[in-house]
């Protein structure tokens, strides 16, 4: 978590299943996030997967219309559609808006 | 993810590095999340964890009542000041609204 965040600002939750065998899916998730980091609105991301294939990756953002720009860039559009053809059996995104934190 | 869940409504994002050794951890996690299954409001969880320590939890709460009745919860009490002196070496909780959803 490189930059500071204040409340409130937005998280990108997703949840997914990968799918067996790396088919490419190491480089790209590392060239993604390298690109993530770059992009206006960006303030952070963290990530867990378990043996099992079962992962969150959750992304924060200074507001919807960096999400969404960042949903739209041409290169993430390529990973996304190879995500659905090859990388996760399935996934879920949720946008939400951040109200409180606290941490230990 | 067990409950139907239609926008909006809240996830706890709890981002955490374990500390070395078990200690009891185990038990408890299992514990806890048959806790939280039983209170009111509670719509689902789910959760990965890498081989380094580092996880994350996210479960989903149909109001920030229902979020704040099971942090107040006597157990769960417990479960969290154990989690301060012995499991995490570090956590952070965020309490967001999911806003949008879409899934693959």
């Amino acid at each position: 978590m490189s930059r500071e965040m204040s409340e409130p600002y937005y998280a990108v939750v997703f949840t997914s299943q990968r799918s067996d065998g790396d088919n490419g899916y190491g480089n790209m998730a590392d060239r993604m996030e390298e690109l993530a980091r770059e992009q206006p609105g960006f303030l952070g991301v963290e990530s867990a997967r378990d043996a099992s294939g079962a992962g969150i990756t959750v992304s924060y953002w200074s507001s919807l219309e960096a999400i969404a720009n960042w949903k739209k860039h041409e290169a993430h559009q390529v990973a996304q559609e190879k995500g659905k053809q090859t990388w996760y059996e399935n996934y879920k995104v949720r946008i939400c808006k951040v109200e409180r934190e606290y941490s230990f």
